[in-house]
Parts: C-alpha cells; sequence; structure tokens
C-alpha cells in the first residue's frame, strides 16, 4: 500500500509538479481513503520527500544500467541513457517529464528542505556522469583537457532544459540535439 | 489598472508558475475586487495569454537592448545580457525564474493554446539569437562552419536549464557557467 501510494506520487509529480498535485489525486489510482494516507504519511511534504527518495533511486539504477555497461564505449554510454529516456517520454505523450526538474521549477513556493534533498539527487547524477565522461577521456575518447567534473555540471543543466521543451514541443529532438552537440564538445574525431 | 493587473500576474507566474496562482493572489498586491478582474478578463486562461504576451514584449526589449547594442562585439552582447538577466534573478533572490519556463514545466496541465503561444516566443528569442550568432560569425568571431540556427535553439534550452538550476542553487553560477561554456563552442580564439 505505502509503495503504491509512493508510486502514484511519482507518477503525479513527474506529470503535474507538486502545486497541481493534491492528495486525493494520489489516493485514486490507488483506491485507499484518504485516513489510509495519514497512517503512512503525516503530512503531503513528509510524503515528497519520499517520493523523491524512490524517484532518485528509480533514476540512478536507468543511469547505472546505461552508464556501467561495459559493452559499449563510455559515450555511447551516454547516448543509450538519452535514448532510453527519450523513449520514456514518447511513451507518455511527453507529458511526463523530470521529477526533479518540476520541483526545481516550483522552488519558491515548496519547502526549503526539498532544496537541499534535490541539490544532493543532482550532485549524484553528477558523479555518475562525470565516470562516465572520464573512463571516455582515459580511452582517448575525449579530449585531455576537458573538464569533466565542469562537463557533469553543464550536462543535468541541459538535459533539464530539453526535458522542458521536449515536454512543449511534444517530441524528443531538444533531447537528441542536446545530447549530440554536448558531446561533440571536446569530442576526439575516431 | 488592466496594466497593473497584467504585472501583478507576471510578477507571480515568473515566481511560482500557474497552477500556485490563484487569482485572489494577482488581486492583492493591485488592491481590486474580483469582480473587477471579470471586467478585464474573461478568465484566468486569458489573463494569461496577455501576460505571456506582455512578458514576451518585456524580455524582446531586454533582448534588444543588449543583442542590438553596436558598441559592443556580438558574442560579448550574449554575455551583457546574462549578466543583466542573472542581476535580474539575484534582485529577486533567485525566486523568480522564467515565466515561459514555468508554463513549459507545467505544460501537461495547461490549455493546449498555450503551447503554440509558448513556442512562438522561443521562435522569437532563437531568431534574436541567431541573428546576433550570425553577426560574430560575420566578423569571425565565431567559426564559419557553425551552424548558428542551431545553436540559437540550443542556447534557449540550456538557458531554461541553467535558470532553473540558479533558482535551486539561488546563485547566478549556473547560468554564467552554461554561457561561458556555451560561447567557447566555435569560438575564435582572438
Amino acid at each position: 500500500m505505502r509503495a503504491s501510494l509512493i508510486r502514484s506520487g511519482m507518477e503525479l509529480l513527474t506529470e503535474r509538479g507538486y502545486s497541481a498535485t493534491g492528495i486525493d489525486a494520489i489516493l485514486k489510482p490507488v483506491g485507499v481513503p484518504k485516513g489510509s494516507f495519514y497512517y503512512y504519511f503525516s503530512s503531503k511534504d513528509e510524503f515528497v520527500t519520499q517520493v523523491i527518495d524512490a524517484y532518485s533511486e528509480f533514476f540512478a539504477s536507468l543511469l547505472d544500467r546505461h552508464l556501467l555497461n561495459e559493452e559499449r564505449q563510455p559515450l555511447d554510454r551516454i547516448f543509450d541513457f538519452v535514448d532510453a529516456a527519450a523513449e520514456g517520454m514518447a511513451r507518455y505523450g511527453f507529458r511526463r517529464g523530470c521529477l526533479l526538474g518540476n520541483l526545481g521549477q516550483e522552488m519558491s513556493t515548496l519547502p526549503e528542505s526539498f532544496r537541499f534533498q534535490i541539490e544532493a539527487v543532482f550532485a549524484d547524477w553528477e558523479s555518475r556522469i562525470a565516470l562516465c565522461l572520464h573512463a571516455a577521456q582515459q580511452r582517448g575518447a575525449l579530449s585531455s583537457t576537458a573538464d569533466t567534473a565542469s562537463m557533469a555540471y553543464l550536462f543535468w543543466i541541459g538535459w533539464e532544459g530539453a526535458v522542458l521543451r521536449a515536454k512543449l514541443e511534444q517530441t524528443d529532438r531538444p533531447l537528441k540535439l542536446f545530447a549530440r552537440e554536448f558531446l561533440a564538445t571536446n569530442k576526439i574525431p575516431t
């Protein structure tokens, strides 16, 4: 039951963000009364904290599946992640974006505690991409002077902008174009 | 009165987005009763349509002030715009972002008519940046093979991601770092 509520929250927050998501909408697909919600969670904010944690785990495993795939070259692994994420967005008609992007956009109306939680998740994603860029650099696919830490930070900035634009245009063009251009910078032709 | 309501709406939508902005909150700083709102606007959606138009005009004039400044080199004009926008965000404690970014993020819960209106504004911003990049190219500051149209599209993708991140981190670091990296690509050292 608890897991079903978290799952429902993850879907709704990924699609609509915090402000547009009421507790009733979270309960509806799970089919439980409001009292049950407060049995598991003390407040909407405590619930959202747990939803962010669950999303962070879900997304880290998506990243690992592609970025740690030893059968692919490091830069191709990043493209694989982008393709998988683009397919995921297409599957839901480009209505669902990034839960962190939605909450970050709404930050001025959210509790301060969310800020640090979201920043920590971005830092985690950043380190995963940095590791992959570093592997590309070691194999000579990326310029030895490229600042992989800085690139990883900029990757998620561009990614969030691309996801936002993909929701608007309802195509994966922003995601694909961003990834291609991002990886073209500092890339050493093979 | 009408202009004051539009101004109040622009401030609130830039800070909180659509879902978190009720008509009462728009009326409050202006100090008019709800009936007056419906005298000027038939609905919240019609009001927001006009707020987007007003924001589009406001932002186009900010862009023009910097991008058409003949006293500066074309690429420096883009940095000037970034600096001015970063100062604007700092002035409001990084609570206010981009009205278009906020609405784009909320797109799945908004009327379809907003989609086309927002896309048209992005297309307008894109053409203004493209013109400036083209001027840089003609003066030999940007590689002659650089695809300025594609760069202009990617500029606004990265920009929206950077604004989102600046709201989260409450610093202008994402804006400055994004602009520096973006313009470093294809730039010809002087």
